[in-house]
């Protein structure tokens, strides 16, 4: 009898339900496994032997899986102890699951990691599925999720430049997921066609903010253009390392923050007389599926299935990624790695994609631009000299 | 000689562009004019007889129009005195101008009105086109620009939905535009397919924020649901008509707001301790083409049409407008109507379409279907009992 556990950690992304789609169809077709079962809401559901059975999952829903946003398994960011590896193994012990694949980022892979390492004992076999839209897992090229986050804010800001060139009255600051790592921020640099065009400025969280010469580099483009498009982390700092906004509040593990865009946008009213707005898409930009890349819808399926063939063929304690083999044309590998510290290693931003002038550097482009997926098409203006 | 010239005034909307389409489209078929201009940014670009010549305009920059956002000949928020229709009329006389269409809201309408009465004197044809997101134009059945921003309000908090379906941990408040009237945020309850499904509340501005009310109902659903979605609209206001959220800075005429997404979500986060974040696309919203209703597009057109086929025919003062025949089916006639302080004034959301338990009537709903155009598609989830 073998019997798999699919599990979600972390915050959903556009394509977590692709990977899902990937690992079912896998391990359906397969025929090695006698029941598929999901653990709702992440490892918090299989400690409270919460689970959902997919095995007879009809082909109608299943093919609106990689269409659907959010994770129709359920995600949990539950904190676990090391007690808690051991009950988990004797719950997959007592249900007869010989097999688990978890999908998550940084947090969740360090869980399959020491999961594997403590289902051993137990005969159970334990592989990861890589997913954040941050981009911060190490080893892997990039990431499922992060293309489609990508291609959301490039493709939005490319919109909302044309609303801002048509009516240029004000500077727009838009706030972009990433607290820590600034990749997809800098993806906004793909709504640019053309020297000049939005966005103006890209601030991420791994270059320290300075207000002064922040508001100087604003005025200036302000005094040219009139409408100024300024993408923002959400998760901007000072050269100290204090967060540009206060924390709000704190419950539990979680600490709440203002708004960095709102943040920026009354700096720049207020001290230099300009009007300013800011838009937060948030968990718009995690959640559509209108954006989504088709190169990061397919990549995110194909690290489902690969996950499941590795368990099927007795593989534990590795995550299953994507190796670049050539961005011109784009070509990938997705392979096999073993999750080790340096796997699980948050991935910042190699600050060489970053110039002094708020912008972003064309090997990023190169790098980003394949992975959100179909060009973003071009619009017109009659605006021009 | 006929010249005829275009303008917009007010923000943008997804579908300004396609009317402007429409508008060129009918001045270019119907030979009847030697030349066609537009005023850059509106009517300060004709006060500085800065002018935009479309006469020659190639096909393929046409065609791109209906699916490009902002205005493509720009827009602006200038405010006229007595004096500039005057100075209006003058600068169209001097360059031979011998017809106008203004697109743009109860303000540019208003402006239409006054430029054809002066208009008069000068043997001037000024008509309107009908433009506002917010829906709030007298005497048309609903105008071009509100559809979409409907259809990108409800698919994103479809999509949003399935994030906070699998990830329960919070209440997520969405920002909607719409200062005055509540169109625009009611029409997040498209996005609802069953009961119980997001969105959970709906605060329009036309109804006073009650706060002690509103945090019962946010713990009330957060305790049986675990995630929420509220909606509500950027201008909520207190019973005696003062915003919930403070004015942070006043430029001239405009007034700058706080969020009060943000605001909200403070306030769920510090006096009832449950996990709050605030999402507000702003902009984005009202710039989409990706969430552009089909039929917002395809009526902004005839309406673009229509103006100019009015002022072909010698009138003046009139502005195109939509009348509903029926719902199911959906059909409507493009007419035109006299610009009148009726037509102008500023139609608020009808209360009757709001329920005490911040919810929105079936009778909005079929009022708003239609508009917001093809269905938004279903997803899946796997968690359902």
């Amino acid at each position: 009898m073998n019997k798999i556990l699919f599990m979600h950690g972390g915050g959903p992304t556009a394509v977590i339900n692709a990977s899902l789609y990937g690992a079912i169809k896998q391990a359906k077709e397969s025929n090695y496994f006698d029941e598929i079962l999901a653990a709702k809401c992440g490892t918090g559901g299989l400690l409270k032997e919460d689970f959902i059975n997919l095995t007879n999952i009809k082909e109608g829903k299943l093919e609106l899986l990689p269409f659907t946003p959010g994770s129709a398994i359920g995600t949990g960011r539950d904190h676990l102890e090391e007690e808690d590896y051991r009950t988990m193994c004797s719950i997959c012990v007592k249900h007869g699951i010989t097999h688990v694949a978890m999908n998550g980022g940084n947090g969740t892979m360090e869980a399959t990691y020491r999961f594997s390492q403590m289902g051993k004992k137990y005969g159970l076999k334990v592989c990861g599925i890589p997913k954040t839209m941050d981009n911060d897992l190490s080893s892997t090229d990039h990431s499922p999720g992060f293309g489609s986050a990508g291609r959301y804010l490039a493709g939005s800001v490319k919109e909302a430049a044309q609303d801002v060139l048509g009516l240029p009255i004000h500077v727009v600051v838009i706030e972009a997921f990433g607290r820590d790592a600034g990749w997809i921020t800098a993806s906004s640099v793909l709504a640019r066609e053309k020297k000049g065009d939005a966005p103006h400025m890209i601030l991420i969280p791994e270059v320290p903010f300075k207000e002064e010469d922040f508001l100087k580099r604003v005025k200036e483009l302000y005094d040219e253009k009139g409408g100024v498009i300024v993408v923002a982390s959400e998760g901007l700092r000072y050269e100290d390392g204090t967060p540009i906004v206060e924390p709000i509040f704190k419950v539990g593990r979680s600490v709440y923050f203002g708004d960095v865009s709102s943040h920026l946008a009354q700096l720049i009213t207020k001290k230099l007389g300009i009007k300013a707005r800011s838009e937060k898409p948030g968990i718009l930009g995690r959640a559509s599926i209108k954006w989504v890349s088709k190169t990061d819808r397919a990549e995110a399926i194909e690290c489902g299935k690969k996950t499941v063939e590795a368990l099927i063929e007795g593989q534990t304690g590795l995550m299953s990624q994507i190796t670049r083999l050539s961005s011109v044309p784009y070509k990938v590998e997705i392979g096999l790695v073993e999750i080790t510290a340096s796997v699980i290693k948050a991935k910042g931003m190699d600050k060489s994609f970053y110039t002094d002038n708020y912008d972003i550097t064309q090997e990023f482009i190169d790098y980003a631009s394949p992975l959100i997926g179909e060009d973003l098409g071009s619009y017109t203006t009659f605006m021009e000299k």
